[in-house]
């Protein structure tokens, strides 16, 4: 089995590394050259100088695989990848786009007889090493031909991916995914800042952790990660308190609003990331303000 | 090491089991007799006909673990336990009692010489097998007395269970524990109610659940049980939608307020467990009643 990898960044570089470890021959391109000649020498990938190029080097079925950033750069990969493909050919964008731009892209491929699979890839940079967990969209005749190249990704052939539905659906429950991480991660941050404002128990952040990990009700893999980051350092006091967001905790709260389903706590979760992104804090000087105006509540100033 | 138990429900029933398994000696008590005949007749347990009989039962130190539900029962059984014990006797509190009550408990009992020892306990049905996750408060004396015993009722003598802080801090910490756990459940909730929404890919909720399992940012325990949930049922038609919630979530929300420190998610996902309970929809009611006296909008009217 043979496909092109386009984007050899964290995701798309680990990714040629785990195919290449399960036997399929991959095609890499990435802007940087450099990348490309190390996953060469390293991994035995194929390299490509261009888009044109790894597309040269497929036989059909040809199998384009793009690890993108999502958006434009996806886009304008797709326009210009199609015309160097024929009816038969599969494009995969294994990026996090939105689905709706799936949909969209999907469509306008079948027009022109390629296929389209969007596969929402989680595992982040852990996935080489466990396998990625991977939600596909597409046909089922795609998708039988993703099939070994999808087992090889996953972390064994029978577990960890499914095809979930038609074009977009995966990446509909990939977006879904992270809206669920969202909250869940909101729900660790509270507990934990709550243990820590105790004071008068000093409470070891590392210790409970740790000892939630067995047998608790909250184990799971972001409490691993957290236990292990908190071993080393739970004061935190290199990092700054700014959380960003990427596209999926957004798409999710639209969603939400489109279906006209009440999810508060997602919502809530990816507001929160607003509030900590807001450095210049005025609505809450607005509050102060109107304090002050009503009943005449002292200000608390800033030090400029 | 020999202890006794008192209140041989679906908790302490349990762990007089796992504490057999482990070759402590159990005096147990439970006001149903049978759950006592029974326990004695399969796990060897040393029936006792009353608490006095349990404490009379008992050489020094001698230990009393208590599993009953918290508030009342819990206060009362500690009341008439202590005068039946002596100088350097322990008393566990392994239900899921408000820490201000533990602390005021393990003060009292402190005046009279007696040791106290909160130990918040999660694993649930599940903690027989697997072992219970045990948070506990106490003094280090105290503490080490009952390192074996904890030491038996944990996934295994060096991981699952740990001395926290000070009496009233292991009941502390379980209560932040459950407060992450509605952030949780509420997330998962969330997430999964618009997969299921999105009725134009006609998602597969087991497999979907079943799948995260594997290498995905959400893998949990929680993720597990619902996922083996939804293998039987999708529809969950025999499930009311109506979400009891015990004290834990709430006490967590008013340590929030006390803290004065925000955890809008963590309340905001109790707060959805009174919505389920509100039966009467006074609130969308009155709303509905308001949109109609402003704007002439239509009221949809009760079928009674």
């Amino acid at each position: 089995m043979r496909m092109a990898m386009v984007g050899l960044g964290k995701m798309g570089g680990n990714m040629v590394r785990r195919l290449r470890r399960g036997g399929v021959e991959v095609v890499g391109y990435d802007r940087a050259a450099e990348v490309v000649a190390q996953l060469a020498k390293d991994e035995g990938m194929i390299a490509a100088t261009s888009v044109e190029d790894a597309v040269a080097k497929l036989s059909g079925p040809r199998i384009v695989w793009l690890m993108l950033p999502s958006g434009d750069p996806t886009e304008q990969q797709i326009r210009a990848l199609a015309p160097l493909l024929s009816k038969g050919d599969i494009i995969v964008d294994g990026g996090n786009s939105n689905y709706h731009d799936s949909q969209r892209r999907g469509a306008w491929l079948a027009e022109q007889g390629i296929g389209f699979m969007d596969s929402g890839t989680s595992g982040g940079i852990w996935g080489l090493e466990n396998g990625y967990c991977l939600m596909v969209g597409a046909t089922p005749e795609v998708a039988q031909t993703m099939t070994p190249i999808l087992q090889a990704l996953a972390p064994a052939p029978d577990r960890g991916w499914a095809h979930v539905g038609p074009v977009g659906s995966g990446h509909f429950t990939k977006m879904i995914h992270n809206g669920i991480e969202y909250g869940m991660m909101q729900s660790f941050a509270e507990g934990l800042e709550l243990l820590r404002g105790k004071q008068e128990f000093a409470l070891d952040l590392a210790q409970i952790t740790e000892l939630w990990r067995h047998s608790s009700v909250v184990r799971s893999w972001l409490l691993d990660l957290t236990a292990e980051a908190l071993q080393h350092d739970q004061n935190l006091d290199s990092v700054a308190p700014y959380v960003p967001d990427s596209g999926e905790g957004r798409w999710t709260v639209v969603e939400a609003i489109d279906q006209g389903v009440a999810a508060p706590v997602l919502t809530l979760a990816l507001q929160m990331r607003f509030t900590s992104q807001d450095e210049t804090g005025y609505g809450y000087r607005l509050l102060s303000t109107m304090r002050n105006a009503f009943g005449g509540h002292a200000v608390k100033h800033t030090n400029g």
